[in-house]
């Protein structure tokens, strides 16, 4: 049915890096990203990293005009950092928490005080099933530590777009998702969920090379990070798919380059993406394109499941010698209970210890069988939800498996 | 469409009480279990706090034949107690844990640490999406500190199957609610997804009066707390609503009544659910049955976020004030460490306190530092999700009162 008008939807996408204090000019970045979507007029726009409800609402304030619609979604102890604005109606909103982010105690990497999410908004504009997301940061490629958490959260982020998008005709999803187009974790994304890249299936491209949105250009980027990177990389994303009786086509994609027009400084120390689509209605509802690469999706999740017993078996590790710990510092707080009884009794004689000598240790014993424990605790629920997730996986394997 | 075939679907649900060490004859009533789904051969069975792994195992080896598709939800600390066990392929697994479950620190209560969740499995049959769950517990009834976080976990459950059940034909939900039937939760649960509730639409009804779950006759249940409710109270639930062109009926509901067949014990503390659905194809889509009850449904979500508001303001409090005490015992450990400092630098011409007092005192302002200062982040994490599903609640009073 050719007769059928398209919707030309125009998407913007773009981690704000707004973290009060510690952003560098961050409140003018933010007046700046606010004028230009005002300016620019697009229909849905996407951040992350808005980590102050305060910028959130100055924003909304100066989008109200073009942008009527928004949400800011909540969680974690800062937020989650998401927002969207909309030009049209935003029906419905649901925040979906990954089980895993990171260790409480890598506080330099704060990943864990975040409560990383995605949050999904339902418009009507289709119906539109629309996500804005960031997953775990990557802090070291060459020794990444977080890669299984990354992992789990791709998984939890697939089978979450599984299980909600049929409610909607088209799924956008815009995003910081801190791997690289080649990694597993995006390949087990785009093949479990059938999402296909803006920047591949773009018909004009115009913008960073290779569409690179993390690139040494930007002068608020750390270079050292990029070394290995000459051209930058790409960890910004916007994907998307039609669920029934359409079809979506990327028209054009931009990034960002450089400063913004007319002042000194980018946005941001991200590029943004932006994007602009062709929902079309299709005469008959298309059938799934997921069976033919089934075998290489196989592959794919055989891959992300071996990552993910490796960051198993390094948790159950952990979990092993916290527990242990906690037990030597319980094993040593008994025996100086012991002792402290024996000399109250008037068993001992003299008293063997400095009392000073005595109280610190004990109390240095007491904090470590606290932390212990919490970090047993921590590791535990670490290792369920791994070994879930590689059930989960294991048994989508055998799905793929046993189709015909 | 009379002369499509009819799907007789019969359904188990039970909350197991089988918690390691503390629940009474827990092997002895998890093999009886065993041995009746065995025999009974349900189609579908949801249990709820099989909190033991290898309970799950021992379960699953024995229900092997009758039963040769199952699933463990692994979450939380201690696990999420729920599993499915099916006649019928389990396609796809997918766990959603709530924001909100209880306080860490209310180590008597325990809910915390279960990271209570919602387990939903697809099946092929219907395709029929088929949630276990459990609810945050109901300590007092009286003076009910949890009813804001059980409101919050009733909302995003309501918003998740919202959002997921589009991919199936019918939906199924079967857990202990850990509501009233008339408990603004329920009500709230029902009134927006549009479940309905197989006691009350049953055609046939056998079992304990009022179908209640939790009756003082059960020899397991603690008679004090159910001295308001001679009958008993009822918690535990089956609901199910069609989504596209089926319709679902309740043929028969049965609880248990008393001790298991041939032996002198109850399965549970709990009551079994047992219900015989009708599943049938119809001629064309069921229109949507929700926009009847409009203004009854917002009624309830006005009293739901009436609710949500007074958790939001003492969480608000108590924010405030293990705030407060951070920053007090922040104060007395820079003056401890400044007249440390100003003694050590020879200013003080004698030492004003015994050592071990100072020391012990400067241990106990470090103690209650890191005390304060976790319970400051959990309450600010928990007043962003009460904030945040105030937000959303709100959303859905504007979007129900523009319906036409």
């Amino acid at each position: 049915m050719e007769g059928e008008p398209t919707l030309r939807l125009r998407v913007f996408d773009l981690n704000c890096w707004a973290i009060r204090y510690l952003s560098k000019r961050r409140q003018e970045r933010v007046r700046l990203i606010g004028d230009t979507l005002c300016r620019e007029g697009f229909d849905l726009v996407l951040l992350q990293e808005v980590w102050s409800e305060r910028d959130y609402s100055d924003l909304r304030v100066k989008l109200a005009g073009c942008y009527p619609f928004s949400h800011y979604f909540r969680s974690g102890v800062i937020g989650s950092g998401l927002c969207v604005f909309s030009r049209f109606p935003i029906l419905d909103t649901l925040l979906y928490q990954y089980s895993l982010n990171g260790y409480p105690y890598m506080l330099q990497h704060g990943d864990w005080f975040c409560g990383k999410s995605v949050g999904v908004s339902m418009g009507v504009t289709a119906p539109l099933l629309s996500l804005s997301l960031q997953l775990h940061a990557e802090y070291c490629r060459e020794k990444d530590a977080y890669l299984p958490h990354r992992l789990v959260q791709a998984w939890e982020l697939a089978q979450f777009i599984r299980h909600t998008s049929k409610a909607a005709d088209v799924v956008l999803l815009g995003g910081d998702l801190n791997m690289h187009p080649e990694d597993v974790g995006i390949r087990l994304l785009r093949g479990w969920t059938g999402l296909r890249d803006a920047f591949a299936e773009a018909r004009h491209f115009e913008g960073c090379k290779n569409g690179c949105t993390l690139v040494p250009d930007n002068c608020f980027t750390d270079k050292s990070e990029l070394l290995p990177f000459p051209l930058g990389i790409r960890i910004d994303y916007v994907l998307y798919k039609a669920i029934s009786s359409f079809t979506v086509k990327c028209e054009e994609l931009k990034t960002t380059t450089g400063p913004a027009p007319g002042t000194d400084i980018p946005f941001s120390d991200h590029e943004a993406v932006m994007a602009t689509l062709h929902i079309q209605r299709q005469g008959q509802p298309v059938g799934a394109t997921l069976g033919t690469a089934d075998l290489a999706l196989a592959d794919v999740v055989t891959e992300a499941r071996t990552e993910v017993s490796v960051g198993l078996r390094a948790a159950q590790r952990q979990r092993y010698s916290s527990g242990r710990m906690a037990v030597l510092a319980l094993l040593l707080l008994l025996l100086q209970a012991a002792a402290a009884l024996g000399i109250l009794a008037g068993l001992g004689t003299e008293q063997p210890f400095p009392k000073l000598s005595f109280c610190l240790l004990a109390f240095l014993a007491l904090g470590v069988l606290v932390l212990a424990t919490g970090l047993h605790l921590f590791h535990t629920m670490e290792v369920k939800i791994l070994r879930g997730t590689e059930d989960q996986m294991w048994m989508a394997l055998r799905a793929l498996q046993e189709r015909p």
